[in-house]
């Protein structure tokens, strides 16, 4: 999860979601969320069985956004459910064994809870404040990262405002891997961003060793 | 499934859904279908399991529109389908033995397909246009409904701007069920008007016999 691209089709700017995330994957994007709002849920599980097939060359896991139902229907490898998701402990129950289950969590006490879960990853949300989304939770920023690699069992990803720029020092304070929406999808190449963000990730994680 | 009311809140004219779905139960409701197109996932399955609750001890089903994922983890009676959600394979496979699946038909091939099926029911979409709905398929009308009758082995619900008037003809024509919304939901008492929709429904069928 080093680098895990979340879709977002509006963010692909008018260019093929299938295509960006091919792009993207040959780039070095080592995860990818879809994550779909508005499709009916045939729609959503069309698009998650042409996604999987996509990424299994690749040995890319493919992740549903919130939908177990979805997750079933088109054999993901994982669901990644945020707080007004179905409950943990559900989802654990529907889904069969060897699935990969992330959480988002914007609170130091989601994180708490979230020592009782067998989770394959964490995921700060936001990071930084994205200026697109004015809804969500206060943001962590470097030192709640640093709290949360302190008392987290879990392997942490972050999201939120993630690019070039900062996402070395997420890695330096603590987290495994950053999640990005933007910054690939929206790129002029999503191939050259993967590969960018990649290097860097890789090069703050060997300063790290 | 004689009487099946299908929920929508903004129809309840800002009265409490469970309010009126129980005055509509004490009514005469046979089978109710939880329908949301908004609320987060954990919202939705909290009021799954609120409304099984409260359904159980008058021994009604509650059906779950569209979210698999819903119904099983609300353990609901079953799943209603349509054209845009799930395939039925999916849906069977997904559910535990046992489970309602319903399905909404449109067209005259999607009644030809259904036959291939195991379903509870199957319902006709739009039966009657309705003003309030402007992107429903072409309705079926008494003609169409005669020739799903006559072509189908499924017992059928008709759902579509049914209300007192009109309910008789579409038993007398082949319905073994009427699903309502606003009929119920926006009456000025629902447990009323669900005992007079009943009252006409079981005349109707009393007149076939």
């Amino acid at each position: 999860m080093q680098l895990y691209l979340v879709t977002d089709e509006p963010a692909c700017r008018g260019r093929d979601l299938f295509w960006v995330v091919e792009e993207a994957v040959r780039g070095g994007v080592t995860m990818v969320q879809l994550r779909e709002k508005s499709l009916g849920t045939r729609a959503f599980v069309d698009r998650a069985i042409r996604l999987k097939a996509l990424l299994k060359p690749y040995n890319v896991p493919l992740i549903i956004n919130d939908r177990v139902d979805v997750a079933l229907a088109s054999d993901a490898d994982g669901v990644h459910i945020g707080q007004s998701d179905l409950p943990y402990e559900t989802v654990r129950a529907l889904l069969p064994p060897g699935k990969i289950i992330g959480l988002s969590a914007e609170t130091k006490e989601h994180v708490r809870e979230a020592e009782n879960w067998e989770l394959t990853y964490l995921a700060l949300s936001p990071l930084y404040a994205t200026p697109s989304k004015t809804d969500h939770a206060e943001p962590w920023g470097l030192a709640g990262l640093q709290w949360v690699r302190a008392n987290s069992r879990h392997p942490l990803v972050v999201i939120g405002g993630l690019n070039g720029e900062n996402t070395a020092e997420a890695i330096e304070n603590g987290a495994d891997g950053i999640a990005v929406i933007s910054a690939i999808c929206s790129a002029e190449s999503p191939r050259t961003a993967a590969y960018q963000l990649k290097n860097t990730i890789q090069n703050a994680l060997n300063k790290i060793v």
